[in-house]
């Protein structure tokens, strides 16, 4: 990262599966104000599920680029805490990523290049951290130093490996695109991994059939309101990937259907 | 607005019913701080149940007024995204709103003098806004311009209508006050359409019966605590008008009671 | 507190039980920011139990350190708001604490020397405050004040007696250290008001056996991955005390467990 970008960056974000209710985040938010006090800091999302490491490293995924360039993503859904799994800070050209080395950035390394560091440095490190709290022992002041300019490199000894999560990637096969269901939102959007692109190149908006869950849509639809309430249809959604929705009403529960359902799309 | 509020301006607050877990807050947030890094930016809500245009006019109502003058309000509850609705942005002498014209903004027109325009000047929109996450892609970036000092009229063209939704309102008949619960609060406080006002110049706060589901209550109290613990009673809440609540209960479990619930003002 | 300490004081963070749909917390903000503008708000918790002032203490008094010096906690958790209880303002060397004067404070004055006044100062409150909303109307705008400078013996008349809420202590019997659940998190850990030094000094880490809820649990663990998943284990936990968990799994739930559960460590 260029070294003005992050003397300048002031922004941390914060992704973790510790809810608000038993103030685990103020505390991480407490310790990265006392080591800069001039940070803006943002929720990315604290109700991952408990330890579902690959929610968070979707949900990571997915809004990490909208952030100024130089911001701080910290997150930690950290089932291994204290154990042997390692501490990890990602650097790419445009932001840095501090969290545990569990899979939770499978999905930056899909997409950026980016130089990894461990947390190993001892000089950096608290002389008694808690083995069950990195979020506020280790992470979070690592992640403010970072933000006060110390380089990426200092924070410990590069790495060639880390830990991966296998994302989910459709086929095209005879039959057409093969995917699944990546993610379900509040409203009930079931996220597919088929990027628009394939649709497109592939098959044609107006000339595809979705089929999901025993039921059948056909083509893409450009908003929800192109259907009756309450019926479903298939989108182009904000990140780039096929959706599965409902207008005015909750999809997923529609189709009684959750993460991993196959979705496939077929010419008609 | 006169234009220096509008450059000291820095304070956006966000309501929405995107709720807190899938990160869509997050980027929205970060898309606004890549505009302006120095904005504060304030949650109002982001639990408005899902497409509840009607819940978040009523949240946005009641407290808009308590944020620093030249506060950008963001309110994007928004089940025609996409669609033919419009973007507008709502000038008022002391806040801006910014949203979709789909009543949102009703209690805002009801209170304030405001000038709306409709977000269409061509030279401010994106290439290709994702026609799903208008909060991300065309809400934020404007309001992020407008705490810069972007006049609201250069958004794009002036609107003599716009949507609003018919606003709940108690009637005074011969029986008495006429009134209707209007929203339920997370501690099962029932607020009410009913001026603490109108009580006061038609009845009179000691004189005065509430009748609410099959029930009785006698006299304005002026705290919880003023009636036995798990008590029925009436106050006049901090927005200014008629509650309906229980000392340490909820009140609307109670009474199985919910928004659209009447309530008679008699006197005894 | 040192008035340099005080001038700086920029960071306010707030406990409550307003929860995050109403917007209740928004206008809390939204008149800090009125006040002073410049200020950080961060969220301990709005997700404490309604009228749950036990809990609020206990959130208060594990992470409140972990704040910059100068902080000013905003702490509401008030069901008996608009009567006879007072509202105070605690002064320590590092932070400042707003609130009523319920015993939410109770974990500081166990920990901290601190000053204490009642905010009576006619000056400093507002003509007409609603009986029922003092976080918007008293508490926000003397924390706010005090963010600006305002000494804390300014907000009105010293105490020499306020109230506290008994806390939960571990008894040494024959039999060993006998204690209680006083916080179950989100992740079901269990924590317990045993501290670890107490465990260290009585029994040792490697040779006690933790009784609780009909189950035996044997020795100290350093993080949850020294057993199967599933498995419960008992550990020192981020806040200094015992903690009861279980590894990858809701361990108050496998319990069937709550606060209050009488937890005993003995030696084996």
């Amino acid at each position: 990262m260029d070294p003005a970008v992050c003397r300048d960056a002031h922004c941390v974000s914060l992704l973790t599966d510790f809810g608000n209710i038993d103030g685990y985040v103020g505390a991480v938010k407490g310790l990265l104000l006392s080591v800069n006090p001039r940070l803006t800091l943002v929720d990315l999302s604290h109700d991952i599920e408990s330890h579902d490491v690959v929610q968070a490293a979707y949900v990571l995924g997915r809004h990490y680029r909208y952030f100024p360039r130089g911001t701080v993503h910290l997150a930690v859904v950290d089932p291994g805490v204290g154990g042997k799994r390692r501490g990890v800070v990602v650097e790419s050209a445009d932001w840095l990523f501090v969290g545990p080395d569990n899979g939770i950035f499978s999905h930056i390394y899909d997409e950026l290049e980016a130089a990894i560091f461990a947390i190993d440095e001892a000089s950096l490190l608290p002389q008694q951290p808690s083995d069950l709290f990195h979020a506020r022992d280790i992470f979070a002041p690592i992640a403010g130093r970072l933000t006060l300019g110390l380089p990426a490199c200092e924070v410990g000894s590069p790495l060639d490996e880390c830990v991966s999560i296998p994302l989910s990637r459709p086929l095209t096969t005879a039959r057409g695109i093969e995917g699944h269901v990546i993610h379900v939102d509040r409203f009930g959007n079931m996220v597919t991994d088929i990027p628009i692109d394939l649709v497109r190149s592939e098959i044609g908006e107006t000339e595809c059939v979705i089929e999901v869950a025993d039921r059948k849509i056909e083509m893409i639809r450009r908003s929800y309101d192109c259907v009756e309430a309450g019926e479903l249809l298939a989108v182009f959604g904000s990140s780039g990937f096929l959706e599965i929705s409902a207008n005015m009403r909750n999809a997923a529960e529609l189709l009684a259907a959750a993460r991993g359902e196959p979705v496939v799309v077929t010419c008609r």
